[in-house]
């Protein structure tokens, strides 16, 4: 990839939330390069900086300003070889869908398309493997593509606890139940999204389809591939019937999820704590090991300290591409406990699609 | 009572955190009358008024203000029917076991001795019935004691679930196993308690001791008292082993603790969603229906709305007596899933010891 | 009043924050009684518990419940004596006016009629008086009326600042100049109002229009009227050409706005801080001393604490009717300095309604 | 100096909130190198990782985690061209003193020399020209000193708002009235701190010391020095007589004083809104030209947006070591008025010093 010129790349819903940190993290990448802006027709036609309501805590980079943004057309985007979506979901599925059917490689942010059976759900950090879907996705599709799919990533809550896990899992096999209990800040709800007389010296027990989206998410994730005749099907965590029960809640913190996790492993005798931590540690994933530019350094951070990892100390960490987990202990319910942090709008969103698509371009599914 | 002179009634730790919240209450307590407030030998001599930082988001009563604080000896007590007890861990012990040793009845807030097999930890809306230990307490002291003894309430997140707990064994029989997780306010840990650059947009994963807290005491609580040979034993439980876990985390919520519970019963199968809300709002316990005047006139209010309840707008319902419970459904994981709400200072505090010496009272068991 | 039957009385714009706020008031309200309540289309036809998004933290008084929502006609509050308006400034023009051509005496907290030289701009507590404009509004209107007018309240900063700006112009003389900087309170914006992205972790120095409203109904209120032939009309603080400049800032506070006041007098010397601490103490106005049941005992409170008064602290005293003043000192620039709190929802709006009617009702105008 | 050595310098205060931003700057600085960390007797002799309660957001520099902490004696600082103080006003006066006398550069942070007739207070990007009064500092010591001086810098409030004030006075000439109102952000007050209980939620009218601070600094940093027989004399904005008023709050912002400005001008007429954004917008500060590496590129970032600056969204702007300034219009009671955003630990504290070294470094004034 160093020898190549840079790839033109396009984003979608780019005013909002999600949007702005794409802008903010590709303006500055080493290969993408910001091509095509799409958002509403209410902003369509403007330069920008004019769209935009730039909530980023870093200015909005001066290249980028003058950018005149596009309706959500494929024609308008048509030289991009990557299509990065932070579509809200009410327009996400009819768009996303229509920049597939034409042959451009979409992917997305948005839940749309997370449960369908042949878009992968990929974070980066886990499974990137599940690329391989790819092909019959576009084989299956009519009429048959050539270069046109979507890949999804998934809800900032799953993405932040399923790397752990992942680490987990492949240092101790597969766990069997899982309990989590989510503090969730308000930028997972974008903007204007919550309003501060519901969450300032307060906290809300409800997160609207949060809770399923965590269960049904993490079993895709963490589950494999299998080939029944010619198909390809995921397989939902079959080798064991992993159960999961989440509890979401909203919490005053303007960036990071916070999550506390118990969970029990299939083998007996369980990893103990120090076991626990150092495969969290020794996690190293396939996209950092192929050399993905966005890739944390460090994928899961082990904090030692009692009382970290904090949002507001640890978000930042390697621009919150990586995780932080701390508190790892037992449980005296099921096996092991941790709290896990993760940069939601980073790593629980526009990061993982920028390492998905870094991916896809090492591995040529992108061209 | 009604007919009985105003019972006098002093207060240790009386410039404290808990110390206001007993003043706030007792102020325009029906039956008592606060005759004595004592606190440290920086206080003492002190009008009450120049001592006291206060804190509390109602002016202090006129009535107080002119109070000449006392050093915490007995002697200064001697003529309160009741102490109650806001005094900090570290000072606690030895000035609550002299004030026993002195004759009088201690209700305490503080840690000290909840774990002593001889005090008995009385959540009052649960478990009053276990002030049946006291003759035990007052003939095992050295000297004997006819008058003194020490009663303690639980800590302020135990409080809050034990509650829906005890109302849920109550009808559907033993539980043996639960997961929680809260989400505790400042106030709990006192003034100045959490530095604000510590909690202002962030989440604490940790409070020290507090986890070990809630899964020791819950069992005491909702254990009964067995007798062996003549010696009275709480017996932590012992219908069902029951496992806890508890996950603590701090929140930027100036009150009310908010709890993540999911439980799993003995029994099976297991009660619906529907019928653990009717148990809950049913659930009417002894010191509500023998007239403890503190007592809430509904114990459990369980909200419907899918967002309920929340600290700053279901802590102030019932003066924080009562506890609201919310999002009752089924866990993929355990049997139920809910959230529990309680205002910490109130209930979780001194809401608590002042409806335990109210139950004392009308036992017969303060004269 | 006291032997009369209780007046009905409407409320529109019921479902929103000021509406709500003066169902909480009026739910338990001596004289008056709830009999309509009005809001849009959207909740008309629906009983009030299903049409609100019940915000306040005391819960919905359940003698509302069932109330069925109107829509802001006028025929169906024919049988009110007093309609109290909460609505938004985009549609009280047209439905304030309509209500007041149907001869039905309205108290409105929208702005649009402030700046109506025929509509008096009350803060109860300060100019109760300009209520004799009302004869000249009546006989103006096309065709003339008998019982409908249309009273206003101010902005809710306007009012926290003019209480003791009277107070101090009552006692020595008329002002000359006034540097006002506001801290205020996310519930002014109503709801959703304020994001929380915006505003957690953050203070915003601008909120639309509102400093013009500070300059401009302060000198509306403080001054008096004055009759040129026949004609009535505001002065605007004629006798001293009163120079104000405000600024605006958004904090992160639920309820209670603070305002930093410098101020000079016209006379000199000026008084001394204490004597302007007296005076602000002495303070009586008219609506306390003819017994509005709403207006608060003390009007304002001066602290001598050097850090009060403070929102969270001093919002609730007296229900949110009167005005908390504190850090009276003298100014290097001007003569004085202080600071103001006061409860935006309650004397800042709903209960400023409330208390005018309340007058209106004393002085023979509602009949 | 690209071409020298790196120059040894100490931190004093080393495990404070300044203190760790000196460490967090200087880590990365192209001229320092951090050689000797001093705090307490309570953390001498400990790595420095061992002795910090690390604070800031992004993790201790690995450099510095095993440099041994000192006590704050100048023989273990001997070596140091600079050093850097962040100590609590109630050691630096001694220790300050000690370390001059002992021929050391202290560049402070605390308040305690800044009144001294002979100590310069510097804003790096206003004054750094009262360097000059150094040779007399050092000629009046007794014994008279070569090497060794006081630098101080301003309040962190004054810092904020005496850059735009300088860039007005430099185009404008001498200002005659200022009015400001300050909402402070929390790490202002160092760590603990600001109780959590006493600011969510809430806003506090005062900061102890600090309006006198503002009031009395400004003149010292915005006058300059006056030669009477051989002795040169601060003249404390002698040209015009500068009468200031500041009000005080602390608001719940973690990072970022914010500061509404009304000021008027001793000429008539006084520039207008346009003329005042032109003028600070080209200011370019000595510290900027002569090519201080800490000093923003831009120093004062005017908003055109109505509602900006923000902390949240402007603090971080430039590393912190800019102001920003917005709402810049015409005030009805003075000429201008205007909202400043400086990042208080940065700018407002230890970019400051550090700037200040560099400044003296450049000038030869550090050898």
């Amino acid at each position: 990839m160093p020898d190549q010129q840079p790839l033109k790349v396009g984003i979608l819903g780019a005013t909002g939330t999600v949007g702005q940190r794409f802008i903010t993290l590709l303006s500055t990448h080493p290969w993408f390069t910001i091509h095509a802006l799409g958002a509403s027709s209410r902003s369509a036609g403007k330069p920008y900086s004019v769209a935009v309501n730039w909530k980023q805590t870093t200015p909005l980079p001066s290249l980028i300003k003058d950018i005149v943004v596009q309706e959500c057309v494929p024609q308008a985007f048509a030289e991009c070889a990557v299509v990065f979506s932070g579509l809200d979901a009410d327009v996400a599925g009819d768009i996303e869908s229509a920049f597939r059917a034409a042959e451009l490689a979409v992917f997305s942010n948005a839940k749309n398309y997370r449960r369908d059976p042949h878009v992968p759900l990929i974070v980066p950090l886990v499974n990137p493997d599940h690329l391989s879907i790819l092909p019959q996705q576009q084989a299956l599709h009519s009429p048959p593509l050539t270069k046109g799919f979507i890949v999804t990533n998934a809800n900032c809550s799953t993405t932040a606890h399923v790397i752990p896990l992942a680490a987990l899992e492949k240092a101790f096999g597969p766990l069997d139940a899982l309990m989590v209990t989510t503090l969730q800040a308000i930028s997972g709800a974008g903007y204007p999204g919550v309003p501060s007389l519901d969450i300032i010296d307060n906290v809300v027990p409800y997160i609207s389809g949060e809770e399923e989206k965590i269960e049904w998410e993490t079993r895709k994730i963490l589950g494999g591939i299998s080939t029944s005749d010619t198909l390809q099907e995921f397989d939902m965590h079959a080798d064991t019937p992993l159960k999961i029960s989440a509890a979401c809640n909203r919490v005053p913190v303007t960036v990071g999820h916070m999550i506390n996790v118990s969970l029990q492993f299939a083998r007996r005798p369980p990893p103990s704590p120090q076991q626990v931590c150092e495969a969290l540690r020794a996690y190293q994933p396939d996209a950092q090991l192929v050399g993905c530019p966005s890739a944390p350094l460090q994928t899961i951070t082990v904090h030692d300290e009692p009382d970290r990892p904090q949002p507001r100390m640890d978000r930042a960490f390697q621009e919150g591409a990586g995780v932080s987990v701390g508190r790892v202990r037992q449980c005296p319910v099921f096996d092991i406990k941790f709290v896990v942090l993760a940069d939601n709008v980073s790593i629980g969103a526009a990061t993982s699609s920028i390492i998905n698509a870094e991916y896809a371009v090492l591995k040529g599914v992108v061209q």
